[in-house]
């Protein structure tokens, strides 16, 4: 099989990588990771060819590569450098499973890397650009031939504080800001989330998700305001890659029906939320491997006897 | 006027007292609060002559108590203990305001409290019990000459810390037990709400809802879970007596329609929050004084914007 030639649905640029986990349920010396993969993978199930743009070492484990390709993502973007060790991050949960430590954090691959966008990738018409260096999202969008039709970004605290110009510049090139509610916060310097979702809709982006883990997540968009909460989990065994699964869920749902109509995009919230769900069940991303259509449908299912009710009012 | 031959719709039973309270936005010395008097103002908007249990001291301001009567508040089952003082609680709200520190706590009147409920009022069929000592919770429904037919109660960790016997078993007699997460957790020992409302539920009530404050509240029942979200404020003012506010409207709601579906619950659960939402925009009960019909349905309406989608999946 070889789908170099393909141009995928949705580019999803960030980081393929390892990780040591340890929750209070267990721990892992070694998991693959990285928001790309868990996007990728997660976004797979909507979209057919998602395509990834990131760096590895050639430490890695290439299972997980053939893992992917049988997701039918594309790797045509993803770099592999010769004698390099891929990105490895390592973290603690804490016994809420809501906040972490970092324990490590080492670059590698990920220190020079300067994203390529495949030639014949350039009019990809959905971009999902995961948390790297504003500098390197805004270089990513200068080799777009044509404007995406759609945009969606993260970031992160880390970038919030060193690097506001950059990403400033960022924020006015994209359609959609998921991030979560401390990073809200952060960026508007508000403590509503209202507030703070006004203002960063000030800076540029037509939507913003706010995530805010086994507490849901909100979408805004102009004067409207959407709620999705997180099913209620009987465990939730390792939170890591939630946030980018449900990005990748959303985006690859956004990308699959081509309905950027704000009733999608609260139907994209909840596709992602229900990738999200899968997530947390085991350590990595191995819970996103080999779901089914039956599988998603029924948590879809779940949300709608979570959240729907009948009320009748008058006008 | 005297209503003092009516029968309650709805008996409310908790403390009618003052509270000094400091929140990030401002600070009072003394307002009228208790939760009967949030809860009871909430159900007079659904439910015509909720009645209150309480017992408050000569020192307490009468135009409150007019205020009540306003509303047609039944205060018949309002003992005024001559030459005794309120009940007083002092608080002050965190930051985030989500937590909070007590300052101080005055028993007062509330140290002899023993409830009575007035002959005329014992077959009425809906109860709501405010978080008070366990036995005292007993004692009330031992006074009812029928089980009422439906049973709303509340407790805190201090009870479930030093009167868990006691507690066990007023669980045994009532329907519905509203109580905030960490109380849920506290009193299953389990972390995950969906493991703890399954042991909640064994303990006795049929129903439970979990209140999150600005997360939301999640209704279980047997097998079936609700979620539903707090409205996104721009400001929280005050968050005092918006759990009590949400139970009075929620037992309201079911006092005035009468009907135990689970369908009902859920409106019930929105009808309770949309109430809890105006109680945070001011120190104290204040903002339940003055409402209308139609600032309250445009609530409703939000939550309906806020929650409802729509997803077409085959079967």
């Amino acid at each position: 099989m070889n789908n170099n030639n393909l141009c995928p649905s949705l580019i999803i640029v960030g980081t393929v990588a390892y990780d040591a986990i340890e929750t209070p349920f267990g721990k892992v010396d070694k998991v693959v990771g990285g928001a790309a993969s868990y996007a990728a993978l997660s976004a797979s199930y909507y979209t057919q060819y998602p395509g990834i743009i990131s760096v590895i070492g050639d430490d890695f484990n290439r299972d997980f590569l053939l893992d992917l390709e049988n997701h039918n993502i594309l790797l045509h973007g993803l770099e592999i450098k010769k004698g390099g060790k891929s990105f490895f991050w390592s973290g603690r949960y804490r016994a809420d499973m809501n906040s972490r430590d970092t324990l490590a954090t080492e670059l590698n691959v990920l220190a020079t890397f300067t994203p390529v966008v495949p030639d014949h990738w350039r009019r990809c018409a959905y971009l999902l650009l995961g948390n790297l260096m504003p500098s390197i999202q805004n270089a990513v969008l200068n080799q777009m031939e044509e404007r995406p039709r759609i945009v969606v970004m993260d970031t992160m605290n880390f970038w919030i504080e060193s690097a506001m110009e950059d990403l400033k510049k960022v924020l006015k090139r994209v359609d959609v800001l998921a991030i979560n509610d401390e990073e809200a916060r952060q960026l508007s310097r508000e403590y509503s989330l209202v507030m703070a979702a006004r203002k960063i809709l000030d800076m540029g982006p037509r939507y913003l998700v706010i995530k805010k883990g086994e507490n849901g997540a909100l979408l805004f968009h102009e004067k409207e305001v959407f709620f999705a909460p997180a099913l209620p989990l009987e465990e939730v065994f390792d939170p890591t890659g939630a946030g980018d699964t449900f990005a990748g869920g959303f985006t690859g749902y956004l990308a699959s029906t081509g309905d950027t109509s704000f009733d999608n995009m609260k139907r994209a919230v909840l596709y992602g939320s229900a990738m999200a769900s899968f997530c947390v069940e085991k350590f990595g991303p191995e819970r996103l491997l080999n779901l089914t259509r039956s599988e998603i449908d029924d948590r879809l299912r779940q949300f709608i006897n979570l959240t729907q009710f009948d009320i009748q009012l008058t006008e």
